[in-house]
C-alpha cells in the first residue's frame, strides 16, 4: 500500500500516519518532496483499513498495490487448480462443454436436452429449477420439483448437474441434489448466500456480476473460499456497458486477466452474454480462443415454446457445429475435451 | 407491444404470429410495408413472453410500449405517495432528512451520531447493523447487538431507525428493531429478499442497483409490492460508469424519470454516490433542486475511526451548513422539512 | 509517481529502473519488501514516459500521484478563475444563463429565440450554425449563412453569442462572428480542433467528451491552454452510461469535482444530457444546486417544427419557471445572476 | 417506425400524427387501444425527423424499426464485401494480418518492426506518424518525416501502409503516401475528418469510438460512404466499460454483430483493447474465432524505448506463437491468411 500525501501535509501528520501503520505491523518507508510525501507500506496491509487511512489530515491518496483477496488468490498458488464436478475435470489441460436447458420445465423437454448437450459433446448438465427473473410475473423455476427432474436426467444420461440457487436458506436443499451449485450475476454480492455455499461442500460455479470489476468477483470467492471452499469456478456471462446490441457485453479479455490473478478454473457463457442464437457459436470460439476451460451453452429442444430466454438456446441443428467446435479448437490450445469420468 | 417483422416474414409467419396473440387475448393489428411488417397489440399483453414471440421466424424485433410493473406505477395511480415512517412522512409536500452512521460501532458512537443527525434537522436515523462489505476480511456489522444498540438510541432521541437487512432470514428479526428496512444496492436483484421484505410489515427503503436501468429498479418494487407491502421509498445511491474520480455517479435525473414513472417517493444518498466528504452538501443540494423527498446521509463524531465509509462521513464542522441547506431550499421548492410526527 | 516492483524483480532490475529515473531528473526512494518493492519518485516526471517504465522486467504497476495537466489545474493556480465573454463574467461569483435554439434555422426564428432567452435571463446567446450529427442525412446547420444571423441577431438584443465551431479549418470563420467558441462532446479529443480554438483569441466553452474521464477533460483543455488560451469554460453535458432512460446520465458531481482539481468555471448544460423538455428545469435546479458557474439551456419559438433536439427546448410557456430559478436559487449559493456588461 | 402515443391522446393528436406522417409520403396504419394508440409508418421515413414527432402531443415514444444506414447496410447489399489495399484482400474468405510499430520512432525502428510483422505473417504494415495522444506533452509523431520513413519500408518489405490521419487538412498529404488510412477512435466522430478521407481516393480503415454503438460506428462510416467510398473497413478495438484492468473491453459480440449487418469486413485490433503483451495473443485468437476478417497487432523491436504504447508491443519471441495462429486457426473457420498480391 501506498500512502500520498499533499504539500499541506504537516510533520505531524505524517508522523501520525506512520504511528498508525506501525501500530498495524507494517513497515513505513517516507519519502519526502515539494509537491507529494510518499509513504510506501511494506507488510500485510489486510487489518488497515484503507478508507480510514484516506480520512487523515493530508492525505490525497491511498493506492493498494497487493490484492485484497489471499485464498483465491494466484499469488500464493501459482499452480492453475482443476474443479472435479461428478468425476468431470474443469481446469487448465480440458475445455469443458456444459450444457442444458435454462430451465428446467418438464421431464420430457429436460431429458430432451440432456440428450442434445450429450450429443454435442457436454460432460455436465445444466438446468435451472430456481430462476431469478428481473419481473415478478415472469416464470420463476419449479422448484424442488425441478431438482428431481435433473437427479432423474442425470440418472437416465450419467451427466453431472449444475444448477443454481438463489436464496441461503434452500442451499442444503439444491445441494442434496446438486453436484456443482451455481450462483448467478444478480447475486454475485449477496455475501450471505456466498457464505452459505462456500459451506456446502458441493463445487460451485460464481458467475460475474454484470457490474462487478474482476478483483469484485474474486472477492466474492474469497467469501466463499473462507468458508473451507476451494472447488471454485468462475464463469465470466458478460457485463454491463452502454451497447445494447447484445444482452450484455461478453468480456473475453476478463479470462486471461482472471487466470493470471487467480488459481480458479474460468470458463464462458457465451448464451446469456449474447442473448442471440446466432452470437453462440462465434463466441463459444472466442471463449476458447481467449483461453477459457469451458463454456456453459442453453440448449432447448423447442426454444419457440421455453418459458426462459428461448431466443438464445442452440437447437438440433446448431449441434453439429458445435461438436466440431469442441472437437476442433482443443487441441490448438494444447487441450482436450473434458470427458465424462466413467463414460456413460 | 410491436411486433416487427422483416422482409422475409411469409404471410404464414405473419398469421402465425397473430393466432400466438389472439390465444393470448390481445388484439393485434398488422401493418404490411415492402421492408417492414408491424404487427401492433393492444390489450394486456403481461402473459406474452416477449423473448419467445422474438424466437419466431421473421420476428426482427419485439418492442414493449407499456410498462412492465403494474403496482408502483403511476399510470394506475396518478398522484405521488406518501411513506410514513414512525410518524414521519417522506413524499411530495415535503423534505426528509435521514441521517446517522454508516455502521453502528458502540452505544456511545451511534447515540453521538443521532444527536449530530438531529441538531442537523434529521427526523429519522440511518444506521447498519449487518454490513454487505466487498472484502470478506472487512468489518461486517454487530448484528442483533447493533440493533439492540439502535433500539436504546431511538428510546434515547425519538429518532425512528433504518436500518438493512442482507438476508432474507434475518427480516423478521431486523423488522422487530427497525422503523424501515432498507434494501442496499449490492441486494437490488436478490429477489428472495425482496419478497422477504415485502411481507415484513414495515416500510422498506429500496436502494437502486448500482448497475440497475431505472426499469429494472421498480420491477425490484414490484417484487415487493406484490407481497401486499407499497409503502416503498426508493433511493437513488449513484450507478456504475467509466468514471473513477467518485464511488460511483449520482444519476439525478433518476429522481424525475422515477417519479414520473411511479406513484413512490425518491430520496438520494449523496454520501455513497460520492464517497467524499467534501460532495456531500454538494450533492444533497443538487438532490433538493431536482426534486427528491428526501436525502440519506452519514454522519460521524470521529470518521478517522471509523470502521466503515469514513471518507464520507459529515463531521461536527459540517453540521451548521448541512441545517442551513434543509432550512432554505425545500421552501424554493414548494416544501417543508419533514418534522417529527411527535416532536421529541 | 510510484513505481510498484514484484516479488520476481531483481535487484539489478530495481537498479534499473533507479537509474533510469535519475537520468531523467526525478530522486527515487526505494522501499523493499518481501511481496512488493515500492519505488517512490519525487520531482517533475512530466518526461519519463508512465507506460514505457511499465514495460521494464519486474514492474507490476506504476501509478501516477500528481495531476498530468499544469496550466488548467489549481494546485498551481489556487483561486477559482472568471472568464469574460462579450463583458459577461462566467465565474465563481455568479451564475450565467446561456441560453437559444439548439440550431440556428432562420432569422425569425432566431431572433424570437433570443428574446426569449433574454426574457428568462439569460446574458449570452447561443446557436448552432455548424451542426454535428451522428447521421449524415440530418441537418447539418447553415454555416456562414447561419453566423450571419447570430450576429444580427446580437446586433438586435445586446447579447454576445456562443456557437460551435465542429472542423479546425473553420475556426478563423467562426471566430470572426462568435463572441466564444464552442467545442462539442464529439469534438472533446479532435486535438487539432482544440489546437485551433486555442489560437483563436476567443473564449473557448469545452463540452466534456460523453464518454471523457474528467482526467481527460482536463487534458483537453490543458491542450487549448497550451497556445496561449486560458480562457476557457468547462461544460458537463451528460456522460453515456448503461441508462437509457435519459440521453445521457448528467454527471452532477463532476462540477465539484472538476472545480476542485482546476481553476477554469464549470457550468452544465442540463438540455442534451437529459434530453427531455420536462428535465431541463430539475437539472438547472440540481446544476445551480452543485455548484456551477451557470447553465446552458435550449429555447425554441416552436419546437416541434425545429431541425434539430426539439424535445429538449424549452418553450415560452417555462420562460416564468426558469427566470425564478435564476432569481431565486443564486442568493442561496452566496453568488448573483450574472448581468450583461452593458445592459441592453 | 413506430409512433406509441399514450391514453391522453386525442382523435385529433392522432390524426395530426397521420397528417404529418402522410405529408413526408410514408403510409400510417393506425391501431388504437384503451391505454395505447400505435401507428405504424411504413415507407422510407429518412426525411420524417424522429425527434420531433417525439415533442407532439400525445406521443410517448418514437420506435425506429429500420436501419438509419442505407450504403454500408447489409440489407441492400447481402453479399458481404472484401476490400482491397495495395493488392492485400480484407474480406471474408481470408483473415489478414495488419501489423507494425504503434508510432514511426526511427527509420531503424520501423524497418525492424516491418520485418518482425513480415516475419509473423503481416501483408500489410500499420505505423503512426501522426498520434492523437491524451496529454499534449506526449509524443504526438514525426508528420510528414513519418510518412516518407513508412514509404521507404514499404519499398523495401513489399508491405503496403496502413497510418492514421488526425486533421482533414493532412488528409491529401498522408494519401499520397499510404495505400489505407486510418481514422482512429478519437476521431470517430469528427465528421469534417470522415467526409475528408471518403473523398480521398483511399480504402480507409475506421475504428470504432470507445464510446459509440454499433449503430453509431455504422454511421460514421456511412459520412465516409456517402462520399463515394465503399473501401471500408471496420475496425473493433474496445470499449470504455467500468473494468479497468484492461486499457479497454474488447467487444468480441461485435464483430459477428456488425457483418450481420453491414456488407463491410470487421477486424479487430487487440493490442490496443487490452493494453498489455500478454493479452494480446489470446485476444487475436478470440477475435479470429469470433469470425472477425483479419487482426491489426503492434510490435516493436525494444518496446521499452518505445515512444508510445510500449507495454502492449510484441517482441520478437511473440513472434512464432502469433506465425503460428495465423497458420492454424483460419483453416478452422474455413478462410486462409491473406496473402500478398504479388509476394516481395
Amino acid at each position: 500500500m501506498v500512502i500520498v500525501m499533499g504539500p499541506e501535509a504537516t510533520q505531524d501528520d505524517v508522523e501520525s500516519i506512520v504511528a498508525i501503520v506501525r501500530a498495524g505491523g507494517v513497515e513505513a518507508f517516507v519519502s519526502r518532496g515539494v509537491e507529494r510525501t510518499i509513504v510506501g507500506l511494506v507488510g500485510d496491509v489486510t487489518q488497515l483499513d484503507q478508507a480510514n487511512l484516506r480520512g487523515h489530515a493530508g492525505v490525497r491518496e491511498v493506492v493498494r498495490v497487493s490484492t485484497p483477496y489471499k485464498l483465491v488468490s494466484r499469488e500464493n498458488h501459482p499452480e492453475r487448480s482443476t474443479v472435479h464436478v461428478g468425476g468431470v475435470p474443469i481446469g487448465p489441460g480440458t475445455i469443458t462443454l456444459v450444457a442444458g436447458p435454462c430451465a428446467v420445465e418438464t421431464p420430457q423437454q429436460t431429458l430432451d436436452a440432456a440428450l442434445m448437450a450429450k450429443a454435442a459433446g457436454a460432460t455436465l448438465l445444466r438446468g435451472g429449477a430456481f430462476k431469478p427473473r428481473t419481473s415478478p410475473y415472469a416464470f420463476q423455476g419449479l422448484g424442488e420439483a425441478g431438482l428431481r427432474i435433473l437427479a432423474d436426467v442425470r440418472a437416465e444420461t450419467g451427466l453431472p448437474v449444475v444448477t443454481e440457487v438463489v436464496d441461503a436458506r434452500d442451499v442444503d436443499l439444491v445441494a442434496s441434489y446438486a453436484d456443482m451449485l451455481q450462483v448467478g450475476t444478480r447475486n454475485a454480492q449477496n455475501f450471505a448466500l456466498l457464505q452459505a455455499v462456500g459451506a456446502a461442500g458441493r463445487p460451485v460455479m460464481l458467475k460475474r456480476g454484470m457490474n462487478a470489476t474482476i478483483e469484485e468477483w474474486l472477492m466474492a470467492a474469497e467469501y466463499i473460499a473462507q468458508r473451507g471452499n476451494l472447488d471454485i469456478v468462475l464463469c465470466e456471462r458478460g457485463i454491463r456497458t452502454f451497447e445494447t446490441a447484445t444482452r450484455n457485453t461478453l468480456d473475453v479479455s476478463a479470462v486471461p486477466v482472471a487466470q493470471r490473478l487467480s488459481h480458479l478454473p474460468v470458463i464462458v457463457d457465451p448464451s446469456h452474454s449474447g442473448g442471440h442464437r446466432d452470437l453462440v457459436l462465434p463466441l463459444t470460439r472466442a471463449a476458447i480462443g481467449v483461453g477459457a476451460d469451458g463454456v456453459i451453452i442453453d440448449v432447448h429442444p423447442h426454444p419457440e415454446q421455453a418459458l426462459c430466454d428461448g431466443p438464445q438456446a442452440l437447437v438440433q441443428d446448431d449441434l453439429p457445429a458445435l461438436a466440431a467446435v469442441m472437437r476442433d479448437f482443443p487441441p490448438l490450445l494444447g487441450r482436450t475435451a473434458a470427458e465424462a469420468a466413467v463414460p456413460a
